[in-house]
């Protein structure tokens, strides 16, 4: 496998490194994973995340274990291994779908296969910069935007699908400002989009996830882009928990609200929301936090808890689909995607 | 002063302690407060809190300063400072006003300054069983209540105000079920009102705030019930940072969205929510959290943020108005509070 570079994910002399996210922002640690297994782990342990990431991550992963083992059956149990770390994400199906079906045409030619990654890989960039280009132009200068989560270079192999928008409209001097949710319960927003805004030297502040119907509601806020780890073919999408309440304060408040993804995220064989499997957490993520900053409890020690990782936002409260393709409506989604 | 005692504030021997919110629910410690400047401090750290607490705490405090320093002068001056230790709480601003008032009237009796203060707390446990009595005659049987923030008997002296309604339902054996905010950034959901649910035994769930949004429109909460800091007379009201993004989700899921609060809240002079002011607060409650149970940083170190208390509810966003005085609507309101 050739040497490959990303904000959070490398490949260097047939070795994977993975940028923990965990540790992310006091600490920039990079760790190996040597097998699937590794990586199921790493995905499982959030310590690489971002639906787009994820895909790219694992189909590396399960390359690198196809030219030490290049034994179809092996190959496809570690295949379903590597799939069913997150199974809302349906980036990590599409880009094992590939990788499998390379396979299957060239008699498991491990080459082949590698190649196939690679341009996942490469292709997530290029993906990445044509969302990013479609997505400025509807920012217009000195414009406050909201962001929840975290999609930029720790999301994707590239700069990102909703940051990546935003980081793109700060390079042609927009003049902008981006409020962040800190995204609890995993604080994505919090530790990860604040250490990429700051890296980029873009001018951002910090709010918890209950503010920002507020700043709406005082005008504060113009425009809002997200990204999805799921759209359906109806154009109901499954993002990081908050993103529907999100997305009601925008409707209220008359603020467009703008999903960014590429047609990797699209899964045209799920015809709505309502069919996306959601991914229930650990309780203690909700009963405090936890990371390289400490971990802390303040609640009583056994309190109940409900955890989804993501909700379901309908496509009747998106203004538009910002994909690699252009900018869609829900109603344009599946003729988009025909080809 | 006579002994009083109430779940987070008592009077013994004339020494007036209150139990150290802050360190809850881990740790259950009296501290006391010896002088006006003291209940201030206690009052900006949050080591008590709650509109109607606050009210009673600081003039029951008032009035031991006035046994000491029977001086008018003196006494407004231990006045103002009081009342400067939380802007937004028309609670604390009336309950001074009254104690005041009749200190002017009496020449500055003492005896009967300390009688009013007494009359307040008294009054105030009265002013909860009230609220209790008639909101819980909202909820039936098996219903899910959503609330925020804490406002239970470590926000009153009494039962409380919209936690009070719920434990009164629950007393009433209508078997139903809490949903907490955790009311980032403070957590007073995550922390206290998980506290005194689990001391009541009533069984709750413990949620992220941007949480609440999704449970609604799964048709999991049937109805919420929140507190306020101040009513203005239009029907606005204020109350901790997060009740408006609430609001906003319990409207377009047109789940009933009540207000619970004594009259005491109510600011007949305050014509409608845009008059009502607004306390920020540091940014390191927004960069991480700290209290008894530790202190974690998780943001950049300097990381830029919002954090306002509050936020201004408006009256279109309540479906009603639970008072000591019986169930209104906005438009009720002020000819409900001309007597």
């Amino acid at each position: 496998m050739k040497d490959l570079e990303s904000m959070s994910l490398k490949v260097e002399n047939g070795k994977l490194f993975v940028l923990d996210q965990q540790m992310l922002p006091h600490q920039e640690d990079w760790i190996e994973s040597k097998t699937p297994e590794e990586m199921s782990k790493i995905i499982l342990d959030l310590k690489t995340r971002g639906a787009p990431l994820i895909g790219v991550s694992a189909v590396l992963s399960l390359a690198l274990y196809a030219e030490k083992e290049p034994h179809p059956e092996k190959i496809m149990a570690k295949a379903e291994l590597l799939r069913s770390s997150r199974p809302t994400a349906v980036n990590l199906m599409n880009a094992i779908d590939r990788v499998l079906e390379v396979g299957q045409k060239t008699q498991w030619d491990t080459l082949e296969i590698t190649k196939e990654a690679e341009n996942i890989f490469e292709e997530d960039v290029e993906l990445c910069e044509k969302m990013a280009s479609i997505g400025s132009q509807l920012i217009k200068p000195n414009e406050n935007v909201l962001t929840h989560c975290n999609t930029g270079g720790l999301a994707t192999v590239g700069r990102g699908t909703a940051l990546g928008v935003i980081s793109k409209a700060y390079e042609n001097q927009k003049g902008i400002h981006v409020y962040v949710d800190e995204t609890r319960p995993l604080l994505q927003g919090g530790r990860l989009t604040t250490w990429e805004l700051e890296s980029l030297g873009i001018p951002y502040t910090l709010i918890c996830d209950n503010m920002a119907g507020q700043l709406m509601s005082v005008g504060k806020i113009d425009r809002i882009f997200v990204g999805a780890d799921r759209i359906a073919a109806n154009g109901d999408f499954a993002n990081k928990i908050g993103t529907y309440s999100l997305a009601v304060n925008a409707k209220f408040h008359k603020v467009p609200f703008y999903v960014v993804a590429p047609f990797t995220t699209f899964d045209k064989n799920c015809p709505n929301g309502k069919e996306i499997p959601i991914e229930q957490r650990e309780p203690d993520e909700v009963r405090g936090v936890k990371g390289s900053f400490g971990k802390v409890v303040w609640s009583p020690k056994n309190a109940e808890t409900y955890n989804p990782a993501f909700d379901v936002t309908p496509e009747s409260l998106v203004s538009g689909y910002v994909l690699d393709k252009g900018l869609f409506k829900a109603s344009e989604l599946s003729k988009a995607f025909e080809n």
